[in-house]
C-alpha cells in the first residue's frame, strides 16, 4: 500500500469519524430494535433447530405425495394434506381458496433419439417435454414421431441468418449454456431461459418442426428440467423438449462431426380441460390491526417428475412453520398473519392471481408479503421489492433491521419477491423474496433429481426461522 | 415503531452522516483497492467457474485413491498423485518434506452388539473404533471381545457420582449430542468433542472396560463418525468407538427400558510403528520478496472411510488451485507463494509440526497462511489470529479488504485459523482460516460417507476463488 500514503491520514481522521457514527447508529439501532427482539430471534432460531417440524412436513409431501402438477392427483392430495396439516396448529382459520387451473399431462414417456450413422447405432438422449408443449404429430399412431435434421442455434439472431430455408422441417436446438460467471445462478438462469420460454414459437415462425432445448443448470449430468414454455397465438404450436447438458454435449458434437445427424422425437403430451383447484390458506388473527394483512408463501404445485422437494415444497413447509413457530415462542401478532400455500405456480400462476384479485375485490389491506421459492438452502438474506410509490420508506425501515440479522448471515437488499406473490404489487404491499444460498438451485429444479433427500434439515429449518424472524420484526414495527 | 418518534430526528441526522462518512470511506477504499482489484478478483472467479481444476482433481484424489489415513498405502499414492499434478503446473519447485507419522490401522470391522433381552433378538449398532483406540482384549482369540454392561452419561461430573462402583468393568456411554442451537456447527462441535478426545481415560479411572461415544454430528442417521482420542498417560488404554446417533438412541432406549442391559463389543485396532510420510510443496516464488512467505494449505490425510472428500480432499485442491489460477490470470506475486498439503492432521499432526519447525530452523520468514479444512461448501468468509504482539494491525489492515469481499458475500472475521498451519503462530505470521458455510460438514465429517458425490463443484470452485482473491490482495498489499 505505499501508494497511499498520502492517505493515511485522511484514513485515519474517516475511520475514526466511521466508528463514532457507527457507534451513535448501533447505539441507534440497539434503542429501536431492542435486545428484547434479538431475543426473540434467538428464540425462534432456537425452537426450530430443537423443535421444527417443516423438515418431517417436507418428507411427508415428498415421498407419502410426490410431485403434483396443477390438476394432477397429486396436487389434489397435496390440497387436503397441507389443509389437514394446518388444522393441527390452532390457527384463528384455515380455508382453501378456489382456483381454476390448467391441466396439462406428460403422457407416456418422451423418446429423443439421435439417429446412428453407419458408425454407431442409435443415441438416446434424455428428455422432458416441456410444461404445455403438444404432442408430436400422428401421437398414437404406430411409427408415430417426428424424423428429422437438427439446426444448432445459441443466439436469437441465428435464426433470422438461418431464415426458413435452413429451419422449415427441421428440429431446432438451442444450446446457449448458462453463464457459470454469474455468482447469483439466478442471474444466470435469466439469461438463459428465454430458449425455453420463447423457442419453439421463434423457431415456428420458421417452419421448424420441434425445438429441443439445454437444460436450464450450470451442472453436467443426465437430468432433464423441464419447465413452462409460451407459445405465440401467431405462430403454430410445436412440440418441445429440453435435453439433459450432458445429452446437449453429444448432440452438438455430433453435429459437429456430421450436420446432416437426423433426429427421431415422439412427445406424448396433452393439454385438458382446466380444472378445480385450491390455494391453501391459514391465518393467525391481528390482536391489534386484524385488517391488516402479512402473508408467507410459497406454491403447493411442482413440476411432474421427482418431489418438487427443493421447488417449493421447501417454501410451503417453510411457511406453515413460521405460523407455527410465532405461537411456539408464545408471539402474539398486531397483524394478521396469513400463509399461503398457492397452487399453479409452475404453469400458470392462476392461484397467485387469484389470491390478488380476491384482495383487491375485499379491499383487504396487505401490508408485507414474503415468498420462499428459491429452494431450501442455508439462508443468506431477503430481497425486497414495491410499488415505486411506496418502495423507498419500507425499504428504509427494513435496512434498519439488518444488524438484527447479520448474527445469521443474512443481509437485506433491493430485488425480487416471487411470481405468486408478485401480483400483490398493485395493493402497495412490500414485497420479499427470501433467498437462500443458490449454488445448488439449478443442480435440482424441475427435475427428477429435485427429491427429498437433497435437502439439508438445519438449512431448511434455518430458513424458516429468518423467514419468521422477519416476520416477527415488520408485524411488531408496522412498515 | 410509534415509541420511537422521539428518536426520528437524531436518527434522521444519523443517517445523513452515516452515509456521508460511508461515502468518503468507500471512495478511500476504492482509491486503496483500485477497481483493478475488484477486476481482478473477477477475473479469479471467472476462470475458476469457467476452466477451475480443483473438481477434477478432487474426482480422481476420491475415486482414484480414496481413503488415506497416515501410513496406509492411499496415503502414499495421494503424495505421490499430489506432487505428478503440481509437477504438470510450470512452478518454481515442487519438492516432499519428509516427516514420520504414526500408523494405526483399524483391522477388521468392529462389532458392537446390543445382547437381546427375552423379548427380541440382539441389535447391531453401527460403529466405528477411534483413531488411536487399542483392540479389545484378546483379540485374534475365538470368541474374543467384551461382554458388560453399559452406564450411560451426558455430563462428566456423573462419572464421579458413579463412581467405581458403577462404572468398574462397565462401558461408559457418552451421549451428550452436540448442541443444534449454534448457528455455526463448529462451535457445537466444539462443545461435545471432549466426550470423544478424552472420554476413554476419564473412564478408565474408574476401571471401565471400554467407552462408546455417540457421534459428533447433527445429522439422526446411521453413520458412526470416527476421530481421534487421546490417552492420558496416567491411565490404562481401554477401547473406545463411536456409534451413529441413532444407534446411540436405541441404546439410551434400551437402558432406559432395563438398566442391565449388556453389549458385545469387538475392535481390531492396532498402532504399528512410525511410518515415513511426507507434507507435499509447490512454490512459486515471488518477484520482489522472495524471502518473504505466504502458503495456503489443507491436509493430504484422511480418515480411513470413504474418500476424504470434504475433510480435506476439498481443502488440498483447493490450494493446488489456487497456485495454478494466480497464473492463469497472469500475475506474478511479489512474495513468494506455496501451497502445503499437510500430512497427518487427523492423528498426529505432524505434518504441521514438521513444516513450523523446518521454517524455524532455517529462519523462513512466514508473513501469511492459510488454511482452508472446514469443507468444500460455499464460502462464507475467512477468520484470523495471530500472536498477539501483531495482530491488531494486521486483522486492521485485512478488514480494509471486505468490500472487495462483499459482492462474493464474504465475511472478514476474528477467530482459529487451522491444526496444520497453528504452529507457525510462534513465527508471528498473520493465520487464517477459510471459512464455508457450516450447515452440512458433520453429515459427513470422519464418516463413510464423506464422498466425492457429497461435493458441489461450483460452491469448491467459489471456495478456491476466494482463497485466491485474499492471497492476490494479500501478496500485492503486504501486512
Amino acid at each position: 500500500m505505499t501508494n497511499l500514503k498520502n492517505l493515511r491520514l485522511l484514513k485515519n481522521f474517516t475511520s475514526f469519524l466511521l466508528i463514532l457514527i457507527c457507534t451513535l447508529s448501533i447505539a441507534q439501532a440497539q434503542s429501536s430494535h431492542s435486545t428484547e427482539d434479538a431475543k426473540t430471534i434467538d428464540k425462534i432460531y432456537d425452537q426450530m433447530f430443537i423443535d421444527g417440524r417443516c423438515y418431517q412436513w417436507l418428507e411427508y409431501l415428498s415421498l407419502q405425495i410426490g410431485h403434483r402438477l396443477s390438476g394432477s392427483t397429486g396436487a389434489e392430495k397435496a390440497v387436503a394434506w397441507t389443509k389437514s396439516v394446518l388444522d393441527t396448529l390452532h390457527l384463528d382459520s384455515v380455508w382453501l381458496q378456489p382456483c381454476m387451473v390448467p391441466h396439462w399431462v406428460r403422457g407416456a414417456k418422451e423418446e429423443v433419439r439421435l439417429i446412428g450413422n453407419k458408425k454407431g447405432g442409435n443415441i438416446d438422449l434424455p428428455a422432458l417435454a416441456l410444461g404445455g408443449s403438444v404432442a408430436t404429430p400422428g401421437e398414437g399412431l404406430p411409427q408415430a414421431g417426428i424424423v428429422a435434421g437438427v439446426v444448432e442455434v445459441k443466439e436469437w439472431s441465428e435464426l433470422e441468418k438461418l431464415g426458413e430455408k435452413g429451419i422449415k422441417g427441421k428440429v431446432v436446438f438451442y444450446n446457449r449454456p448458462m453463464d457459470p460467471t454469474f455468482i447469483r445462478t439466478f442471474n444466470a438462469y435469466g439469461k438463459a431461459v428465454d430458449q425455453r420460454v420463447h423457442g419453439a414459437s421463434r423457431a415456428a415462425k420458421y417452419g421448424a418442426a420441434a425445438v429441443l432445448v439445454r437444460s436450464m443448470t450450470l451442472a453436467m449430468d443426465d437430468f432433464p428440467h423441464t419447465g413452462t414454455l409460451i407459445y405465440d397465438p401467431e405462430q403454430p404450436r410445436i412440440p418441445a423438449a429440453a435435453i439433459s447438458t450432458l445429452a446437449a454435449e453429444k448432440l452438438s458434437a455430433a453435429l459437429q462431426e456430421n450436420p446432416k445427424h437426423q433426429l427421431y422425437m415422439k412427445l406424448n403430451c396433452e393439454m385438458l380441460d382446466d380444472k378445480p383447484s385450491f390455494n391453501v390458506i391459514g391465518e393467525i388473527r391481528g390482536s391489534e390491526h386484524p385488517e391488516s394483512i402479512i402473508i408467507i408463501g410459497g406454491h403447493l404445485d411442482s413440476w411432474d417428475v421427482g418431489h418438487g422437494a427443493h421447488d417449493d415444497g421447501a417454501g410451503c413447509v417453510q411457511s406453515m412453520d413460521v405460523l407455527r413457530i410465532l405461537k411456539a415462542v408464545g408471539y402474539k401478532p398486531k397483524n394478521t398473519i396469513r400463509c399461503v400455500m398457492f397452487m399453479n405456480e409452475e404453469n400458470g400462476s392462476r392461484g397467485g392471481k387469484q389470491y390478488a384479485e380476491e384482495a383487491t375485490r375485499k379491499n383487504e389491506k396487505h401490508l408485507f408479503a414474503l415468498e420462499s421459492d428459491a429452494g431450501g438452502f442455508t439462508p443468506r438474506g431477503f430481497t425486497f421489492e414495491a410499488d415505486s410509490t411506496v418502495f423507498s420508506g419500507f425499504f428504509e425501515k427494513v435496512r434498519d433491521l439488518e444488524p438484527l440479522f447479520e448474527p445469521y448471515g443474512l443481509t437485506i437488499a433491493r430485488g425480487g419477491s416471487g411470481a405468486d406473490i408478485g401480483p400483490l404489487r398493485s395493493t402497495k404491499a412490500l414485497l420479499s423474496g427470501y433467498s437462500p444460498d443458490s449454488q445448488r438451485y439449478f443442480d435440482y429444479h424441475h427435475t427428477a433429481n429435485d427429491t427429498f433427500d437433497k435437502v439439508n434439515k438445519r438449512e431448511l429449518e434455518m430458513g424458516a426461522a429468518s423467514m419468521a424472524a422477519l416476520v416477527y420484526l415488520i408485524d411488531k414495527y408496522g412498515l
